[in-house]
């Protein structure tokens, strides 16, 4: 089966050496950007960068769109698909109604649609385990979702049916466990090259509270620290270190008070 | 050498087991709560319950003080020590000097005093491995200060000197990196339960966050999502969907804030 990707991205960089490597044909790469098209067929055996979103002549079932959710409908209203194709989006927040209405205002082929959403960070230079990536799939029609099934299994060893509902929830979970954990991460590192200090440090702290997580049934209830004590004498006077960095402040003073306000109701 | 303890909480739990399997003699525990200090003594071979603060017939060379710090100067104002012996708190956020100043208000006799901070997370049923867990000295006297290093790489194969402000901003920077992401995953964990998900499902994206934020010299270049992408649309939808919950949508909007603050400077 040949599948084309729309959108050369960190998802697709990685989703689509994934399906090669299960043996499917990757056809062509479409991107705005046609130098990140050019390397991604680098990696990929036969693939060819495709210039321009007329697809009419394509072989393949499946399309790839892996675009930013802002640039979902600018891509549809340009795009042009051979009839019967499969239109697949890879977002963790886009709705499968969504996508279906985009399809149905531009599209005059019978185009059906699906969801296929790797619940993963990606990032080109890192490489990924696919097999342990739960991949959500989603679709109204039933041969595609087998289909989807069937591409997700070759993949991964982890694959779910969930609604858009339920996608939306997991991926705004997502934001909370990884995309802010992050961020606290980087503003962790940042005050100890402040003070000279090694990240590194941390790190046997950051495993241990992260395997501390991964164990318990409840979470809040394996909190440690300042707030979880509700301990105002070291609270205040970490407040007071970061006077000058009114971000870092806000953030401290959020996290704390919900903290706070968890152990005391 | 003998040792006693002040305090039978997570880090007196730890700390005590582990200078005894390096053969160090664990004499006396004392808590407040004399339930805790018995059910830590039956964890040691030969420890006793310690009933009040008065160590004056002890044998103990060094005392471990491991209470929490708002607890320190009613515990000193209560202690008495035989002369000559070593006072150790094991906090990250009190000051060698503060120590000292409560020992010298309260305390008769000549007791010198450093610090002995193991840069970790403790609870009472999480076994933790030692050896890898950094640990931080500081003394004014060098005698004390070299007993401590002595004491600290029986126990650990990473020992740091570390001045009481760099203490403070590695404390700070572990509040940060461990107790607020232990929070964002806890509100992960809610937000999957309250919508029957199970928060398994986010493991393998937390741990790639994680891998790639230590092989990074600087985390924030590897963020990703909403934020990063300063994605307007699925912010706003996001935050929407937390309006029942004003503790989650203050957390979300500070460090949205600053990861897009940190995009566009």
């Amino acid at each position: 089966m040949k599948i084309s990707f729309i959108g050369a991205g960190n998802v697709a960089w990685h989703l689509s050496q994934a399906l090669e490597t299960a043996n499917y044909d990757i056809e062509t790469v479409y991107s705005r950007n046609p130098s990140n098209a050019r390397a991604l067929t680098q990696q990929l055996y036969n693939a060819q960068v495709h210039r321009g979103l007329d697809f009419l002549d394509s072989n393949s079932e499946i399309f790839f769109l892996c675009v930013s959710d802002d640039a979902m409908e600018e891509v549809i209203r340009n795009l042009s698909l051979p009839s019967g194709a499969i239109l697949v989006h890879t977002s963790g927040s886009k709705t499968l109604n969504e996508l279906q209405e985009l399809v149905d205002v531009y599209l005059d082929e019978t185009i059906r649609t699906g969801v296929f959403y790797p619940l993963q960070t990606f990032t080109k230079m890192f490489h990924v385990n696919f097999s342990e990536i739960p991949i959500c799939l989603e679709s109204s029609n039933l041969d595609v979702e087998n289909l989807l099934i069937t591409l997700a299994q070759s993949i991964s060893d982890v694959t779910y049916a969930v609604n858009s509902e339920e996608r939306k929830s997991i991926h705004l979970a997502a934001v909370y466990a990884c995309n802010f954990t992050n961020h606290l991460w980087g503003i962790a590192q940042d005050l100890m090259k402040k003070n000279d200090l090694e990240f590194k440090l941390l790190e046997p702290l950051i495993k241990e509270t992260l395997r501390k997580a991964l164990e318990s049934e409840d979470i809040f209830a394996v909190q440690t620290g300042p707030a979880r004590r509700n301990d105002q004498k070291i609270i205040q006077r970490q407040i007071g270190a970061l006077k000058n960095n009114t971000g870092y402040k806000k953030i401290y003073e959020s996290i704390t008070e919900d903290i706070i306000d968890k152990n005391t109701i």
